[in-house]
């Protein structure tokens, strides 16, 4: 079995539970077919085991070095970038006018997925340009994309985002990066940017870095800012290679995971000028910069989701193959071992992992299908009903696989025991990669006040209620199939509690205290969201077992018995939750800074 | 603050909550009042402070090395040992007649925490030796005593437990360690034995390995092991130094955390005769190695507590520090920023870690406290009640800390944000070093059937009536207080529902199924225990207020606002959890391998 796809699974996502066949048969998807679909998963399985999965845990063991103000990372990365590139993967994401493949985003995440399982450390490298590329596409001059475009498409350039700095990493009100506008139009760029990933690095010959900073007079806080392409190295207007452009490389941070990433401190404009171009308008930088957000949040989720799929597999097929202990009916020594996947507490952890990433999961790609039906859609009602939607679970699908599906990779560690905690495994590796999700893109704080703060008051709950009649509709199909109606009845019961949690929390005199507890809020809405994309695979696996051949009953019944673990194990915790969030319980708000230890 | 220990706290879970001060009133502990005891807290705060903690980190990012057969670890670790056996402390947790300092547990385990907080791979050197010296005392002939045990006390010389084996970890009913019978009376041991903690270092001049293995014709499985003495180097009747004793080290395992103690693969007998001595009878070998198991699962619990403070206390300095952001009522960018300890979701996850941490802590010392007061009873029932309460509450020792404060450390690095992702903050190690408690000394499931399995039903379930008596006494002094009143209906109705839990399973027919949800079982009642743990700490708290001036009030007031929080945000955690094993859910218990991913 691979150790980084369950292919069964993703065409039961893809195909059975969700609509990928019908967005292959609008007009801008029309190139591609499943067959066609499936030849470019077989080729990106193949590139991944083959040159991501085999340098992983090399790449972790031997992270990128700070070398003379230069990085130096393992040629077997180099490598593996390069059988991406050269397979043309670098322009998956984008469309075709500006030489993009122009994949519907489903298949973009499926493909990408792979590699992320196999070295998300690697992939994140790909992951930002991509990034990079498509708010230059939207907010960019025609001057700088025909500058810049064509080698970030092609994947000759890679890209990065400059956000944060030292003294200010969620707050970037508070960034001093400054631009000063030079006679010819450029800027200079002066200041510090920190946690820049792939910010330096030794693949490309060029990096294109999107900074934020300051023009000085503009207003102050996130309204003052602005956005700015700044190149490592200059381009002449021929698109020949030019001058260095003076951003130094100040230091490497050295992360518990994902460490084949460089994540760099960057000075811009030391010990020399750093020319940069404004992107849009002056003081529009952070909604530019915003402009892709949902989508890398998104991104950000399906690397979590995939990260704790390698843990899945590879205990999985530990499971299966390791004899240990004998069944508690009967333990005379002189019987043979069982596999310890017959022990229930294994079966249990298994059980959790498949219930969390499989439904995550599938709220990713349900997210993906969003996006491509927007793009096929010109009823600007549906286009702006799925824009409230997508709205309201980005923040979901940003928290809630960073949260479950790192418990996932807990698990697995679990699940190989003292084997699990040593590095000649993979498992723990990717524990270590994954514990980055809650915190980069946004925290997991920052995406709780997100929610309740803004998401569902948004146009007078409008989202919220957009979030009612597509559960609804699911559960209209549900409870056609006898043994799905207990589901949707828990479903309703649970959805109707997070209308009234939202209608209490409304109430709050004090904004401050109405948020208290809006992380607990988050987690809880996420079990609702993902409790009903296990509806939705029931609802797929039952049908599939009427439908399809005996020989694959086992994976239907074992969505089944996923879909029964989630709305019995999991979704019940919501309701103590949700109450502390609708009581606006303060005890944690009210507690003073000196009463934590006393002094 | 120090980074290692809240002394105010540690006088008020000593003195306050429990009764330390009664243990030392006793003949046994007579030598030392609450004077003497607090020197010696200072005394190893300082040394762990100066020698421990500050080689923490360069210990992580340099392991030992395997070098031409041997292990090389860094001079640093060297020298704090030997600061620690220089103080004489290695002798902390031994009686006074074979050399030992004759410490209650609870100041033990206090004085030790410190060091465990610091630096937790250095002291598992330690504490295995302790373990070992403990077993021998008990177990051994006087001759073996006499030799080995007075440079196992002064720490001259370490131990290590081998139990595992590659094909045996959990299950050691399968190990196939072959012991010999020579004419002289000593053995001949043959086998591979692995994950043995401290099996080789740089350190001591001897290492003393407590075997177990199989006597050729012994009966099959855990009714045919025995338990052996077996030294890396023989020794001389004179008490000289030997010969080689032939354990060879076949190989180290690198570990995600706790990496500066040494995890080794050991092979007996294959270069040479590796002679063993018999520790207590024959095919005795479990009995007697699980005679310090009780005490060597309270330390892995006090283990697991004391990395999550490492990481509370400094998350708890961090964010009191660290400007950023402003409030939600106020956004004006040209404000200055708070300090983050003051937003709500970072309140939110310092609390969390107060409450896991401190309630877990408590339960360490009530446990202590328990083996202190038995050793300085003659009363035969009493001893009797508090073995059983013992037996009952060590499962949840062992796991529930493993767990709980395993999270303690994940927000911790949240609190830190992208700094505590990286290694250049303690945050990231802590949580490493944590992950490996849930594994060694009988793994999270094990510990689950053990008290599901056997704990809650022996004698008739005694030990649950002792619980029981002991909850309501705490309860009866609760209630006097009107502030404390609601929280004794709590625990009230959360024992009961514990209590019908047990009732449930023991009515099961298939004694696999009762089984099945034994880990939930054990995590639900571990919030329990600990929940009578926090309304302990309250009782103490409110009577704290009452007598003491008002300096310290904050400090109450943050024990009783922890108190709220594990109530109110904690505790109603196990209804929907105990419901699944009542019911003796078989959701995960009826999954077939091929059902997890269809193949």
């Amino acid at each position: 079995m691979s150790m980084i796809v369950n292919r069964r699974d993703l065409d039961f996502v893809l195909y059975e539970t969700l609509g990928l066949d019908k967005i292959l048969q609008s007009e801008r998807y029309g190139d591609y077919d499943r067959e066609s679909l499936d030849s470019m998963l077989d080729l990106c399985q193949t590139i991944a085991e083959e040159e991501f999965l085999t340098c992983a845990a090399k790449l972790d063991a031997n992270e990128p070095e700070f070398v003379d103000g230069k990085v130096e990372t393992i040629p077997e990365l180099k490598s593996a970038i390069s059988a991406y590139q050269e397979a043309g993967l670098c322009a998956s994401a984008y469309d075709s006018d500006i030489g993009g493949m122009q994949l519907p985003m489903m298949m973009d995440q499926a493909l990408n997925g792979m590699f992320v399982c196999a070295n998300n450390p690697a992939h994140i490298y790909l992951f930002l340009t991509q990034g990079v590329a498509n708010m230059l596409a939207v907010c960019g001059s025609d001057e700088l994309k025909n500058k810049y475009l064509p080698n970030l498409v092609n994947g000759n350039w890679f890209g990065t985002m400059c956000l944060s700095e030292p003294q200010a990493g969620s707050s970037l009100a508070d960034i001093t990066t400054k631009a000063d506008l030079n006679v010819e139009g450029s800027y200079s760029i002066t200041g510090t940017k920190m946690w820049i990933s792939g910010g330096e690095q030794d693949i490309t010959e060029n990096i294109i870095h999107m900074v934020l900073a300051k023009i000085p007079g503009s207003p102050p806080g996130v309204k003052g800012i602005s956005l700015f392409l700044v190149p490592k190295n200059r381009v002449n207007d021929d698109g020949s290679p030019g001058d260095f452009n003076n951003i130094a490389l100040a230091g490497l941070n050295h992360k518990m995971g994902c460490r084949g990433a460089t994540n760099c401190l960057l000075n811009f404009g030391e010990s020399g000028e750093s020319i940069g171009y404004l992107v849009g308008k002056e003081n529009h930088g952070l909604a530019n910069m915003f402009h892709m957000m949902n989508e890398a949040r998104i991104s950000v989720g399906m690397s979590a989701v995939m990260t704790a799929l390698g843990g899945y597999l590879y205990s999985l097929d530990y499971a299966r193959n390791r004899p240990q202990g004998r069944p508690l009916v009967n333990r005379n020594p002189e019987d043979p071992q069982i596999m310890i996947s017959e022990h229930a507490d294994i079966k249990r952890m298994l059980m959790t992992q498949k219930a969390f990433i499989e439904g995550a999961q599938t709220l990713m790609y349900y997210c993906a299908e969003m996006i491509d039906t927007k793009k096929t859609s010109r009823d600007q009602q549906q286009i702006q009903r799925l824009d409230l939607l997508l709205d309201l679970l980005t923040p979901i699908c940003k928290s809630w696989p960073s949260e479950y599906c790192l418990e996932a990779n807990k698990l697995a560690i679990q699940v190989l025991g003292g084997y699990g905690y040593t590095r000649e495994y993979p498992v723990e590796r990717l524990y270590r990669d994954n514990r980055l999700n809650h915190i980069h893109e946004g925290t997991w704080g920052i995406q709780g006040i997100d929610i309740l703060g803004r998401k569902v008051r948004m146009h007078d709950g409008a989202a919220v209620a957009i979030l009612r009649e597509e559960m609804e509709s699911t559960m209209d199909v549900a409870s056609k199939h006898l043994e799905l109606v207990n589901y949707c009845g828990q479903l309703e019961d649970s959805l109707s509690l997070v209308e009234k949690t939202i209608a209490a929390v409304a109430k709050a005199d004090d904004p401050a205290l109405a948020l208290a507890n809006a992380t607990i809020f988050l987690d809880s809405m996420g079990h609702l969201v993902v409790a009903w994309m296990w509806l939705k695979q029931a609802v797929a696996a039952v049908e599939g077992k009427l439908d399809h051949n005996a020989s694959d009953s086992a994976f239907y019944d074992g969505k089944l018995a996923a879909t029964g673990f989630f709305f019995r194990y999991e979704l019940p915790k919501i309701k103590p939750n949700l109450e502390l969030v609708a009581d606006l319980d303060s005890t944690c708000y009210d507690l003073t800074a000196e009463q934590f230890i006393g002094i």
